[in-house]
């Protein structure tokens, strides 16, 4: 095994600007062949529907049935799967359901109107959206606390029916997936994965439903799919890579933080792990401590290789530098492990989400904490946010205008029709002033 | 001039489910001209920056400057613009500005956190994005509402700046856009149109800043950057042609529901209006308000076309019967020219703005009701809401666990990240509980 070389920046040094911007620069690959395939997929969805998910299942799954009905598990198949499931996993997965749920409960949205003066009503109706799919993938590691995170929101918005896709390769789906799916209250399960899933869920076949929004993790041909029937559907943000930014004042077991970075770094390859401390000796305490647990880790390999691509320890001269770094690199997981880690809140204007104080890693946010582990990740959370119960809510205005406002209100909008050359506008408006 | 003849629809007809998906059948054509040319533009933009910005101003606007600082009008240039403006227009302009500000300031997300038993500390912190741009198109009708409607709710979030891109053909840009740039608090306005203006407003030039969101209509190339920026910045969501859905009991004068129908029409050819009503002699009477009242229209022309190709009378048994319809069209306006209509809200489940009785035509709310001119089209009222406040700011998730959490959430994170195979998430998470 070859020794891991952790990249180490001093924002002292003259071409710190320049290496920054290198570590952090990430941008997702367009493939015209990949946008071709999946634009291919979606028409033969879309125009053949059961029996083309029928041959993609048999193609890309090795996954034969005579009927696309059998693709479909209903509430009962589902609770089978948490049923065969040991207790302790049980327990874990409703244990972090019910927090999960929780603390989404605090994000319902509510109507809301106001009466002005003249009797004109004005105001916004909230409503859940009809039916969400959630896109789980497949692969070695089963994502149940993926299930949890994208279906919570969706149920505590008031959706009516939140139904799930996943692939199953030879027919196989995972227990711990079904369990997830059970308490996390899904409706339906799809065993249908790729872009043809993406276009079932979006357009509907006969066995499968359209819905009203796409959300969930997904290979390229996932995420081009997505990318591609929004506006027929709405989806969630695009995600790169996973990342996360400690900061810490020197006082943490370096053990802890290596730990930390370890736990982002083993996700993929390209997972970004990055330090800052003030204090260099810490530093090298952390690197010393990287080095003597990496062997342990079962995703060891992974882990060198994303801290050794992607990785890095930032030391500042003062750790107060460190919130100017925090709002430019708009971290996806921000961990501040130091003393009253509140008081910086004021200062942090861009992060997905912040884990305050030395007792909260990333991993606890991860599974159970309650927050949604959906994140904007590259720096996009200077405009995303974390997946909410907002992202299965919408919003319709309320206008009721009255007569007296009519009159009001139209001599002004025929002003500014009319400086728009836009006349029925205009006369649309006036005819409710001469009433 | 030919006649006008309006398709009539009988929801008792037996063709009735396939007339209405052909009339509200729409989809936006993805041409691989213009996408390969947008593509082009932005990557011109990102590697020559100004100079390339100065030579499609020149290229496309006729538009020809020394420096692109020509290209950029600040607040003195833009209040130039208001203070030449009519009285009449600066009054309407600043009437609308205040009462759009004044509903928006209604939808202000707040952060908030709760504490649980054990110390642990969950919520979630809200904050403005940094930099917004705006895009306005630029075309004969100078669309000063556009201004107000998309600056105002990024002010009232507390953006720091709002720049705004509009094309000048030939070095000209409108006053009234300016005044309502000026309403609305611009603080800076780029000279720029088209992908190249998207593009520059996305990757930032040697004289444009990079922004974190751009919203706003534009044509095809606009729509197609914003598209393809998409990631590296936010936008607003992907709008199709405009339409209204008029529901009406018979009562209201046939005469304004014609004007209402002309006001949607004369957007252009492709805007879609339908009325509704269980009123077979109502409908017939609105069929000749729209005879009569269409040739004094200033846009005859265009609301003929538009009426024929995308209108409709439908006749429904009871006018109860209106609200499947409306909740499956999801229409962009919904105008309720009923008695009580606030009776029919909890009904409504997808629409996205909700215009209440017979003194509340579209016009007023598309210029100065309050509420948001920016909708979603195409019945993507089922999951996009009007623009906000909430589309200006973001969330990050707060989670402060205390020791005592710490062992509680940390075998459970532990129980569930193996489960996934993530065994540096559970050490990461088991080193607290050991402590």
């Amino acid at each position: 095994m070859s020794e891991l070389k952790l990249r180490r920046l001093d924002v002292g040094a003259t071409d710190f600007d320049r290496e920054l911007n290198a570590l952090l620069d990430w941008e997702s690959v367009s493939d015209t062949r990949v946008q071709e395939t999946v634009a291919h997929v979606i028409h033969r969805i879309r125009t053949e529907g059961d029996a083309a998910l029928q041959d993609f299942s048999r193609q890309f799954d090795q996954f034969e049935v005579d009927s696309a009905s059998e693709l479909v598990l209903d509430k009962a198949a589902i609770q089978a799967g948490f049923d065969r499931l040991p207790t302790e996993q049980q327990e874990a997965l409703q244990t972090a359901a019910a927090r999960v749920e929780e603390y989404h409960s605090h994000q319902v949205g509510e109507s809301w109107q106001y009466t002005q003066a003249d009797g004109t009503v004005l105001g916004q109706q909230v409503t859940p959206m009809d039916r969400v799919g959630i896109y789980v993938p497949g692969g070695t590691a089963p994502l149940a606390s993926s299930v949890i995170m994208n279906a919570t929101p969706a149920r505590v918005a008031g959706v009516s029916e939140v139904v799930m896709a996943t692939p199953a390769p030879k027919g196989q789906v995972s227990d711990f997936v079904l369990g997830a799916a059970h308490v996390a209250g899904i409706d339906r399960v799809f065993l249908m994965g790729g872009a043809q899933a993406v276009a079932a869920l979006a357009y509907g076949t006969e066995t499968v439903p359209s819905v009203d929004k796409i959300v969930g993790p997904g290979n390229i041909f996932v995420a081009t799919a997505k990318k591609q029937v929004f506006g027929k559907v709405g989806i969630d943000m695009i995600a790169g890579p996973s990342e996360i930014l400690v900061v810490c004042d020197g006082k943490t077991d370096p053990d802890w933080i290596a730990l930390d970075l370890f736990s982002q770094a083993e996700h993929d390859t390209d997972a970004q792990s990055i330090l800052i401390s003030q204090d260099g000796a810490f530093l090298d305490a952390v690197s010393e401590s990287i080095a003597r647990l990496l062997p342990e880790m079962e995703r060891a390999d992974v882990i060198r290789q994303s801290l050794a691509d992607r990785g890095a320890l930032i030391q500042v001269d003062r750790l107060e530098d460190a919130q100017a770094l925090i709002n430019r690199i708009a971290p996806e997981h921000l961990e501040l492990s130091i003393d009253d880690p509140e008081s910086w809140l004021p200062a942090i204007r861009h992060a997905g989400a912040i884990f305050l104080g030395r007792h909260t890693p990333e991993a606890l946010g991860d599974y159970c904490a309650g927050p949604n582990h959906v994140l904007p990740t590259s720096g996009t959370a200077r405009f995303f946010s974390p997946l909410g119960v907002y992202d299965f809510q919408k919003r319709s205005s309320l206008i009721g205008v009255s007569p007296e406002g009519a009159k009001t209100l139209g001599a002004v909008a025929s002003i500014l029709a009319r400086g728009e050359q836009l006349t029925a506008h205009a006369r649309s408006a006036e005819k409710r002033i001469d009433e």
